[in-house]
C-alpha cells in the first residue's frame, strides 16, 4: 500500500500500486471535477504534485502547458500512483458537488427512513395438499400487513417458482410502494439501493443512497450532455420540436448520463446496480419533458403550457434505464412550466412550508424561480434572467472554471481593483460571481453610475484614482472597464474588459430577478422588511457575494444582508428527501399543488416593475 | 352481385365474384370450421353444392376422395364463386361456437354495461396566460368525476399536446379504469373495443365485443396450436418446465392465436384492431399461467401449486399481443391449480353465488371441474378424468368431427345398434359422446355388465339378438364389441371396435367425474336428490346425451335426468361478462377466493369413493 497526503485537507490515504489519484481521491470522499469521464481530455481534474513527482501522462503533456507541468501540474485521473505523494487539489478542480453536499443546516433537514422500496426477509411454509396457496399468495400470505394489497408485474413472478424453491422457502423479497418487484432466494437484506438526481440544464449530479440505512454511498456527476444541442432549455425545447426522433435523442443523451452517473457511483460504492431499484430526480419542467420524451414546445411559447406537471412514476426500463428488473423513476412535480421540480424539491429541502416566518427562496439562474412563503400560503414566479450570471452574453463571460475570474474587489491600499482567479490558470474571462462583484465594484467606486452608464475616460480622469481611472477605456459603443490586461491573460491576445453592453446585459438579468421578487411581495403585500430570511439556492447562487449582490440591488434594500442564507443544492436535498421517505412524496405533491403560480408576462403591472428593477441602488431619476 | 344460398339455413347471400363460399358464409354470420385458417389443406370446410356446380380446386382435388368430389363436396375456404349456387352445409363442417352463442339461456344472465374502457368527447378551455394548467391536468379537470385519480402512461402523454391542438381542444379520451390510454383529435366516440376469449386446451374462441354498445359483432376460433407440444395440458407443462426459451416459445403461439382471432374478428367486422383496448380471457390455470409465460411445473406434480391464481391485468403488449396503443390483457382467476379461470367464468356466467337452490357444476373435459353450492357457500373439487372423453386412449377414439360416430342407440325394430356419424363422410372413429352412448346401449342391452366386463361371444350367443351377439367378437383380451365393420369405415383397414380396456378407460373417466361428485355432495353433507339443478358446460358436455350419462352413472342416480341443464360455453359467457362490466370482475374475484377447494388427493375416503364410482349403475358386488 502507498500513501497519498492530500492538500490542503491534510488527508492521508492509502492507495493500491497503480491506482489513480482521482479514483483514491473519489474513494476516499474527496471530489474533483471530472467532464470527460477520467480519459484525460477536459483538464478539469488537474491537482498539482507537491512531493515526490512522476513523470506526466502523455495527455497531460498534450493538454497542459510546459509552466504547468514544471510547476507539478497533473491531470489527476492519468496520474497512477507509484510512490508516496502529497498532492494539492487547487480550488478550480474541486467537485463543487463536494461543497454542496457540506452544506447542510437548513439545506437538510432531517428525515425519518421511510423508503418507497423495501426489502422482507421471509420463511414461508412449504406447500402441502392441505396448503395449496399459490407462491404469490403464500408470499403476500407472509408479508401480511408490511405489504398489504401486494401486486406483481410479470419478471418477478417469473423468478418466483425458483427462488421459493432454492433455499427451502426462505426468501427475501424486495417491494416497491405495493408491487413486488424481486423475490430472492436467502436472505438478502440489506441490497436495496437508489439514486437520487439533480437534473441541471447544465449540470446532472447523483447520489447513490442505500434504502436500508439511508446513507450516502457516493456521487457522481457530468455535464449535461444535451449542451451539445443548445445551452439552454429553450434552444434544446426548439430541437425536441422536431419529432419524436429528436425527441428520443435528446431522451437518449440525458438518460446515457443518468445511467453512467449510476454506474459510477455502483463502481465507487461496490455495489450492483443491478439492485439499484429506485431512482427519484428533480429537474426544471422541460429537462423533465426532455427525460421522458415529452415534447416541451409549448412550454416555450406563450401561454406556456406543459403537457404533464404532476408527479410522475415510470418503470426506469420504459425511459431506457437499466437498473435493477422493477426499477422506477419518480419524477418530482411541477408548479408549472418554469417552476419545477427542481424547485418544488428545494420547497422540501428548505421546509418552506413549515416554516412560521416569511421566508423568500430564490434560485439564481438562468431562470430565476422565487419563492414566498410561509405555512400558510406559498406563492412562486419564475423570471427569465437569461443566460448573463452563467457568463453567456457576456464578452469575457466564463462558466465557473478554472482561468475564471470569480471574486473581483476594490482595494483600498492599491486604490485599484483586486481579482481572484479560480484554479491555477492565469485569467481568461469572468464568471457570473465575478460579474456581479465586478460591477458591484464598479457602482461602489462610480465607474458605472446608478442607470447603468459606465463613465466616459475623460470623467474617469476626472472623478477616479488614477489606476481605477486607466481602467475605463474608449470603445465604439460606450467604454470598456479593463479587467485584465491582454499580456496577464492566459490566452494573450486580447485584453479582458467589461463592455457598456456587459453591464445592460446583467441590468436585465439581475432586473428579471429583483422584479420577481417584488412581484412576489407585492402580490403577497409585504415589503422587504417582513421577510425572515432569504434562502439562496442554485450551484451558482452558493457562490455570490452576498455584499455585492445586495450592492447592485438584486434584491430590495430594506431586505438587510444579514437575512441572506446559501441553501446549496436544495433540488439535490429534495430528491434525496424523496428517495427515503415515502410522505415526502405525498408533501411534495401536495405542496407543487398548493402553491399559487403568478405568470409575470401575464400582469399588466410587470413592465413598470421590471423598468425600475433593472436600475442599480441609489438611481434618482424616476 | 352474385348469389349463393345456403341450405339447410335456406338463407341467400349476396357475393362479390370471386370471393370464397367461406368468407361469404363468414360474413353472413353462418361458421364453419377451420382448422388451417382457410389454406385448403385441413378439409374441416367441407361444403357441399347442390345447384350451379364448379370445378373443384387444386386442394380439393388433393384432400378430397374421388367419390367425394363426384357428389358436389367442395372446400368452400377455395370454392370462389363465380355463378349463382346452392351450397349445404353439412353439420361436420359448422363450427361449434356458434350453437354455443345459441346456447344463451341459463349461459347468457343480462348484464349492464359498464366497461373498464369508456370514451369521453370533451371540448377544453384553451390555455391562456391566466389557466396554463398543463394538457394533461385540463383533460383531467374535463374529466371530472367521470375518471377521478386520472393517471397516464407516457404514450398517451406524447400524443396529447398535438391531440388537444389539432382541433382547438376538442378531444376523444380513451381510459381504461383511472388511466387515460389514448386522446385523439375530434370526437371519435364509438371506436372502443373489446374481446373475450375462452382459451381451451383444444380450442380457443374470441368475440369482438363493440365496448360502446356491448353489442357482440363478430367471432373466430382456433385450435390451440400448442397442441404441437402435446394435446394435454400436463404435456405443455412437461415442454414448459424446460427452460424460458420454452415457455416463451408457447406463448408466443397461444399469443399468436390470440393476435390472429382478434384479427379474424376485426376484420368480419370491419373495425380497426389498432382500437381493440381491452381482452379478457379465461383459460384453465395452466393455459392461463402460458399465456404470461409463467411455468406451470408445480401446478403438476404434489402438492399442485400455480405460481399465481388470482385476477391479472397487465399490458398487452406485456405478453406481445399488438392491438391498440395501452390495451391490457385481463386474465380470469383460478380457485386452484385445477379449477382455472374458464371454471370462475362459468360460475359468473351461471350465477352460481346468486342462485337459492342447491345447484351442481359439471365441465366435462379431460379435466373435470365441480362446482356445488348456492349464494351462501361453494364448493369446488377436480377430477382427473384423463382423456377419454376426447377420444384419445380409446382404440378408434376420435375427436368430435367429420366421420366420428357420435351417437349410438339401440334400435327395437332392427334389434340392433343404431349409430350416427358426423359429417358426410362414412364412419372413422368414435368420439365422447358416442363412447358414451355406446357404453349406455351396451348396458342396456346386457353386452357390458355392470361391473364393466364384456360379454363372452358364448354367453352373448345366448343371452342377446342375433345382431347384438354378432357384434361380440373373440380377442385376447376379453371380447371386442363391434361398432362398425371394416368395409363400411372411410379407410376400410380395420373394424371399429370397442375393446374391454375402452370399456375401462371409459369406466376410469366417468369414475374420477363421479367421485368429485359424490365428494363434493359428502362434503356438502347432501345427497342428488337435494341438488335442484345440474349444470353442464364445456364444448363437449353440450352434446353429451342426458339419459345416456344417467345410464352410464356419471351422476348419482338419485339426480333426476329432467334436472340437467345444457349451459353451452359458459367460459366464454363469463369472459364476455367480464369484459362489458367491471362489476362482474370484482364479483369474479370475490368469488375465486371464496369459493372452498376440495383436494380429493389430499382425502383419505377418496379411493374408496373412486372405486364404487367407476362402477356402473346396478352392480351389485360390493
Amino acid at each position: 500500500m502507498l500513501r497519498v497526503k492530500i492538500l490542503p485537507d491534510d488527508k492521508t490515504i492509502e492507495v493500491l500500486d497503480g491506482e489513480t489519484v482521482f479514483d483514491a481521491c473519489c474513494r476516499a470522499g474527496i471530489m474533483i471535477q471530472s467532464a470527460c469521464g477520467g480519459v484525460g481530455t477536459c483538464t478539469k481534474c488537474v491537482v498539482r504534485i507537491k512531493e515526490g513527482a512522476t513523470a506526466p501522462s502523455p495527455h497531460g503533456v498534450r493538454n497542459l502547458s510546459s509552466t504547468e507541468i514544471e510547476q507539478g501540474y497533473r491531470l489527476s485521473c492519468q496520474l497512477k500512483v507509484r510512490n508516496d505523494l502529497v498532492v494539492e487539489i487547487p480550488p478550480g478542480s474541486r467537485f463543487y458537488g463536494e461543497q454542496i453536499l457540506t452544506v447542510g443546516g437548513a439545506a437538510a433537514p432531517e428525515t425519518a427512513l421511510d423508503p418507497s422500496v423495501r426489502q422482507y426477509y421471509c420463511q414461508l411454509p412449504q406447500p402441502e395438499i392441505h396448503d395449496q396457496a399459490s407462491d404469490f399468495d403464500r408470499l403476500a400470505r407472509a408479508l401480511g400487513a408490511h405489504a398489504p394489497d401486494l401486486v406483481a408485474g410479470l419478471d418477478p413472478l417469473r423468478e418466483l417458482a425458483d427462488a421459493l424453491r432454492e433455499k427451502d422457502f426462505r426468501v427475501t423479497a424486495t417491494v416497491s410502494g405495493r408491487r413486488l418487484i424481486r423475490a430472492e432466494p436467502g436472505n438478502t437484506r440489506g441490497t436495496a439501493f437508489g439514486v437520487a438526481y439533480d437534473i441541471g440544464t447544465t449540470t446532472v449530479v447523483g447520489y447513490l443512497i442505500d434504502l436500508t440505512t439511508g446513507k450516502e454511498l457516493a456521487l457522481a456527476s457530468r455535464s449535461n450532455p444535451q449542451a451539445a444541442f443548445g445551452h439552454d432549455v429553450l434552444a434544446r425545447g426548439d430541437y425536441a420540436d422536431k419529432g419524436p426522433q429528436e425527441r428520443r435523442e435528446l431522451q437518449d443523451l440525458i438518460v446515457g448520463c443518468m445511467q453512467e452517473i449510476a454506474a459510477e457511483c455502483c463502481e465507487k460504492a461496490r455495489t450492483p446496480i443491478d439492485h439499484v431499484y429506485e431512482v427519484v430526480f428533480g429537474g426544471n419542467t422541460i429537462m423533465t419533458h426532455l427525460v421522458f420524451a415529452l415534447n416541451p414546445r409549448h412550454i416555450t411559447v406563450s401561454p406556456f403550457t406543459p403537457i404533464w406537471s404532476r408527479a410522475y412514476k415510470v418503470p426506469a426500463h420504459e425511459i431506457g434505464l437499466k437498473l435493477a428488473p422493477g426499477a422506477t423513476v419518480y419524477a418530482l412535480p411541477s408548479v408549472g412550466g418554469y417552476v419545477g421540480g427542481d424547485i418544488t424539491a428545494g420547497m422540501l429541502a428548505c421546509d418552506l412550508d413549515r416554516r412560521e416566518d416569511l421566508t423568500l427562496f430564490v434560485d439564481v439562474g438562468t431562470n430565476g424561480e422565487i419563492l414566498l412563503g410561509n405555512r400558510s400560503r406559498l406563492i412562486s414566479c419564475a423570471a427569465p434572467a437569461g443566460p448573463a450570471f452563467e457568463g453567456a452574453k457576456i464578452s469575457c463571460g466564463l462558466r465557473a472554471m478554472s482561468g475564471a475570474i470569480d471574486k473581483v474587489s476594490f482595494s483600498e491600499s492599491e486604490q485599484d481593483l483586486d481579482l481572484h482567479v479560480i484554479g491555477h490558470h492565469p485569467p481568461r474571462g469572468v464568471c457570473g460571481t465575478g460579474l456581479i462583484d465586478a460591477v458591484a465594484t464598479f457602482l461602489k467606486t462610480g465607474m458605472v453610475d446608478p442607470g447603468g452608464r459606465v463613465l466616459e475616460p475623460d470623467e474617469a480622469r476626472e472623478k477616479l484614482p488614477e489606476k481605477l481611472a486607466g481602467r475605463v477605456l474608449p470603445s465604439e459603443n460606450g467604454s470598456d472597464l479593463l479587467l485584465v490586461p491582454k499580456a496577464k491573460t492566459l490566452e494573450r491576445r486580447r485584453d479582458l474588459t467589461l463592455t457598456q453592453r456587459d453591464i445592460r446585459e446583467l441590468q436585465l438579468a439581475k432586473g428579471a430577478i429583483r422584479a420577481g421578487v417584488d412581484m412576489a411581495l407585492k402580490v403577497w403585500g409585504v415589503d422587504g422588511s417582513q421577510v425572515s430570511n432569504v434562502l439562496i439556492a442554485g450551484g451558482f447562487g452558493n457562490y455570490i457575494n452576498p455584499a455585492a449582490a445586495m450592492a447592485i440591488g438584486l434584491f430590495p434594500p430594506d431586505i438587510t444582508v444579514d437575512k441572506l442564507e446559501f441553501v446549496g443544492n436544495s433540488a439535490a436535498v429534495g430528491a434525496k428527501l424523496c428517495l427515503v421517505n415515502r410522505g415526502q412524496r405525498a408533501r411534495v405533491e401536495r405542496l407543487a399543488r398548493e402553491v399559487e403560480y403568478i405568470e409575470l408576462s401575464g400582469r399588466k403591472d410587470f413592465a413598470d416593475v421590471f423598468m425600475t428593477a433593472m436600475l442599480f441602488p441609489g438611481y434618482e431619476g424616476l
